[in-house]
């Protein structure tokens, strides 16, 4: 496995290289990372992953600085996974100019997470958009975590004409149910009770909608009910055009949500 | 020649290559555009030259409308000068979304034509971007008279790492002086007489640095006087990062100029 620290090895070791999958992360890597970098090793004759924490996808008063980061573990990680190559910038290394050019998000996709991080995917597709063209992947992993993200993405791929095929991957949840990420290391344990909820809330939902309810504002109750004493974001239902439904559609709806615990913003959603 | 009407084509046309030059331009092709090209045919193995006037280049006042077009004549030209494939995207083609993304200019690039046409070099960027994605090219030829443009077209490809050699090439001036446009049609005889002063300027400028004047202020007057009568946008001396320059250095100084005649702006300058 190479470790590539400047855009100019990185570029040099790509042209080695036949087709790409590639994983970027912000590093911390947990296993709902690690089923994006297997998908990746099923998928594609070589696998990149990146790790970096973009500092432009972070608002002025979130925690950049305290992002976790462990990067001897998540290189191990890597290696125990077969990846080819890890690209570990400097953010010099990917923000060479002091006034960059930037990007403005898609403005029919935005509300959710742009209003309360009102710059942030401002800051994912410019970061993603300079990883893609470094690294040149076939294909790239994206967990459906994020699935506000993973839109953008979508929508930067095709409208740059990026031939490149987005890969949403399965959310992946610890043993009690909590969506894996990285924030989740901020949690006491108190906190980390408090925000079993936020799954409860969509299991409930599904079942109610498996049992037939279609009404997205009786189904948005029973999640909030579930959700009592926590700082509730948003939990709203909405078409993958992020397009408010009163009705569920069946393969055209999400469940998004996202829930203050703490200092911890926690995301999670439900792809119904 | 292929003349590719759908981004699909063009792909598939690209795949059909080897090492491309591209020619990006917006059409009513002239000797100044048949330079490049024949410049690109000497360096490259294939050459594709798209012909698409970009909307969102184009401010609301402007002429977009009525900017000059004939299609018959460019692939006639285009024909003649061996490209072999010509990219003739309709709008929707290129802006496939409602809701576009979009990007921002570096923010040390601005001032100069930005002033006037604020939000001018976004769009040139947004369709500079969508076109390489699409052409694939290892070079992209762009005249020296845009210098402006050409800044953040290199700005673009060093900032987001695209693998993409730019190739500045020099200006083409009709035989009384004038910088080769496609605007320049719109001059009407008396107007053209005027527009003269442009390179009358210029060159008195060059002629007093080469007899050794230095100081910017000089030089400007020498400028302003000939320009006398003309609405003066601008006549400014600078380095290649667009900061003024109180004293001209060889090699990194630039002298910009943008003149109104009656309806037409009209740019020029020189490379000192």
């Amino acid at each position: 496995m190479q470790v590539l620290h400047t855009y100019q090895e990185l570029q040099v070791f790509r042209k080695s290289l036949d087709s790409v999958g590639f994983v970027p992360t912000m590093g911390a890597l947990h296993p709902g990372h690690a089923s994006l970098i297997t998908r990746s090793k099923q998928e594609n004759p070589q696998t990149i992953v990146s790790i970096f924490v973009n500092p432009t996808q972070f608002g002025p008063n979130e925690d950049l600085s305290r992002y976790p980061r462990d990067l001897e573990a998540d290189l191990k990680l890597c290696q125990s996974l077969g990846v080819d190559g890890v690209f570990v910038p400097t953010v010099a290394e990917l923000y060479p100019f002091e006034h960059a050019i930037t990007l403005n998000p898609a403005s029919d996709l935005l509300g959710h997470e742009a209003e309360h991080r009102p710059t942030h995917f401002n800051g994912v597709l410019q970061v993603v958009l300079k990883l893609f063209n470094l690294v040149c992947p076939q294909k790239a992993y994206f967990g459906k975590k994020d699935a506000q993200q993973l839109l953008h993405v979508q929508r930067l791929v095709a409208d740059f004409f990026l031939e490149i095929e987005i890969v949403p991957c399965e959310i992946v949840r610890d043993h009690d149910g909590l969506a894996l990420s990285s924030r989740n290391v901020y949690l006491s344990a108190s906190q980390r009770q408090e925000a079993l909820k936020i799954p409860q809330a969509l299991e409930r939902m599904q079942i109610a909608y498996q049992q037939g309810m279609r009404d997205t504002a009786s189904l948005i109750r029973i999640g909030l009910d579930t959700l009592q004493g926590l700082e509730v974001h948003y939990l709203s239902i909405c078409n993958h055009n992020l397009e408010p439904l009163a009705q569920v559609k069946s393969n055209q709806t999400l469940i998004l949500c996202a829930v203050q615990v703490g200092q911890v913003r926690l995301l999670d959603n439900l792809w119904v």
